[in-house]
């Protein structure tokens, strides 16, 4: 595959925005990463949305931002696949690069979350699972996140408090991010002590409700050269998976089978090995994906995830440094936005210009975006160049 | 852009298929592509769709679609731009092609329409306009095109029957394509007489609602010559283009902006002129929709559409022949399928094995996919090789 690079990248702060619309949201991430490109106009434009129809009553979104920021007359489309819409748009975003059917193609991962009660948002997030055999049956997305959660504790033999030193890593990771959407830090006991959402899963256990758009301009090698500053990060992998939607045809439950794939597909384009990474970005929704990412990255052996960020691995500091961001769990998931973000945090990182915890001389990175739990999993690698 | 083949095409006869689901419908077509390929097993899975977040409830339709039929542990996203998903599911399909992501790229197209009352259908279909300044003011997407026929009809002095020369055409040709919705032919004074469904347009001016799905296998010019017979329909020209979704922004409302400069990227891409094409199939969801397309493709001049097919042009042994296929009015519009049927009709038609009204000896085709009044167009050119 041809170089990728990122000329700009562009977030808002992620939380509840009621003053802001769908459109602001995107405009402010997608004229900052324009901006950082030196004002390049997009020959291209990729959004990725899951909710919009369901939330909104508003499809045709590729065309909807494109031409109410400014940029109609080029291709624009929108891309879905649950949560992982952002990472499946970035992708697409890469192969329109690639082709060389576009120079520059603007990808913004968008979602507008808080202006519904918790009971609407909670049906449509419900769509990332499967509806005939899943949903129908009464089954929720965090039910079915907390029958992982509990088979992997019972099968594994990890406690309560080895499965918090997640989401305490992370708050304490998005505490310092300015961008995150819950900035305070957490402990074991706080994790212990929360509102339980469907047993074993916990309110300390779920990634937040918010609001937030970001952006990534991908421009081609030929048009990085002409830049007024050259980009310094480019995709250097990129790979994509699914499995089925619905848990009950899965080969194993306690493994996520996309993510390797997706994973492996990536890094082998880079030529890397997962002990390479200097920075990964991981999709949290629940501390149960946490550990069973990791795992399906090879950075843990099957089972002591967990274990192993109890005892400090992966925190600032540590090859990889995981979710420096604070991850789906601290600086919050609107929904498809989240593939979006991780891909500029990881260029931020290799850039050396995260405004939160920073990994110092990273130079490779992941970013790993998963839509359902698991049914769709893309991996894109980054390298400083 | 290196050349993309098309190795198998397949689709469903539209209709009311009760007894069939989404999955059913899109397997159908994706086997029958695959099947016609030699068994290629596609490297990629792209679905065009609109409507199943709301009608289905089913979110995450690529990794659905894909593991449902067999086809897990490969990317597989879902691609939305109203009812121009499928142009745009085919345009995406391409590029993972050109890219060398993949060498093989299953697009399949599919909606399923008829489960639900004709009033909730309406509703998800209306998502296609912009929901705070159309619909939030009462405005339905058939209103909003007899608005446009209106303008059309008094601007440039079209009479009813002059404009009713399209679906006429469109049931003479749908009449005898097995996989058409609707097979009867129509009169002047049959659409003349027919319910108003929005002052000026009436019911025979409007595509039927129905469930269908279509699927072509596009390949690498390597894996085409690997193949036990080769493909000898490549795809040399992809375009695209979006405009506001809200009419009331537009610079004209009796041009199709998106639509000429899609169609100028297409063609200019494949070396051709409007003159140069054998057969087009274009996007009729309303008779005013043909004539406008017909103009911004440069087929007609403005406001001559309607009266140059009622003087024949277009028709059966015309060059261009329009809509062999019966088009949307007759064929059937399902709407996020439409854009990969158009595709997989000219494809047919290239290789001489279209089931309806033949186009003899074709050797440029062109297929236009649209989404809302215009605000997404996607434009394919295919050339016997």
């Amino acid at each position: 595959m041809v170089r990728v690079y990122v000329a700009g990248v562009g977030m808002t702060r992620i939380g509840r925005h009621y003053e802001k619309g769908l459109l602001d949201l995107a405009a402010e991430a997608a004229w900052r990463a324009i901006d950082e490109a030196g004002g390049v106009v997009p020959d291209a434009v990729v959004v990725g949305n899951m909710m919009s129809s369901s939330l909104q009553g508003q499809d045709s979104l590729g065309a909807y931002i494109a031409a109410s920021i400014g940029l109609k007359g080029r291709p624009a489309f929108k891309v879905e696949a649950a949560c992982g819409s952002g990472g499946a748009a970035v992708y697409t975003g890469v192969s329109l690069v690639a082709s060389g059917m576009a120079d520059s193609v603007l990808v913004i991962g968008v979602e507008k979350m808080t202006d519904f009660p918790t009971a609407v948002v909670t049906e449509a997030l419900a769509q990332a699972a499967d509806a005939e055999y899943e949903l129908f049956y009464g089954a929720t997305f965090v039910g079915l996140n907390a029958m992982l959660m509990r088979l992997y504790m019972e099968k594994y033999g990890v406690s309560r408090d080895e499965m918090s030193a997640w989401p305490v890593l992370m708050h304490r990771n998005g505490a310092v991010n300015p961008y995150a959407q819950v900035r305070r830090e957490i402990t074991v006991e706080d994790v212990a002590r929360s509102q339980v959402v469907a047993d074993p899963v916990r309110l300390l256990d779920s990634s937040p409700i918010g609001d937030g758009a970001a952006a990534v301009l991908l421009v081609s090698e030929d048009l990085a050269g002409r830049l007024p500053e050259k980009p310094v990060v480019a995709i250097t992998g990129a790979g994509m998976s699914v499995d089925t939607v619905e848990l009950s045809n899965r080969e194993s439950l306690d493994e996520i089978r996309a993510a390797k794939e997706a994973a492996e597909k990536a890094l082998g384009m880079a030529g890397l090995e997962p002990s390479s990474l200097d920075v990964v970005e991981i999709h949290d929704a629940f501390t149960i994906n946490a550990y069973l990412l990791l795992e399906a990255l090879r950075l843990a052996p099957k089972g002591e995830a967990a274990r192993l960020v109890a005892q400090g691995r992966f925190h600032p500091g540590d090859k990889p440094t995981a979710n420096p961001s604070g991850g789906l769990k601290s600086r919050g998931h609107p929904v498809g936005a989240t593939g979006v973000y991780q891909v500029a945090e990881v260029a931020m990182q290799l850039r050396g210009d995260f405004p939160g915890v920073k990994v110092p001389d990273a130079e490779h990175g992941l970013a790993l975006n998963m839509g359902g739990d698991g049914s769709t999993v893309t991996v894109h690698v980054l390298t400083r160049i």
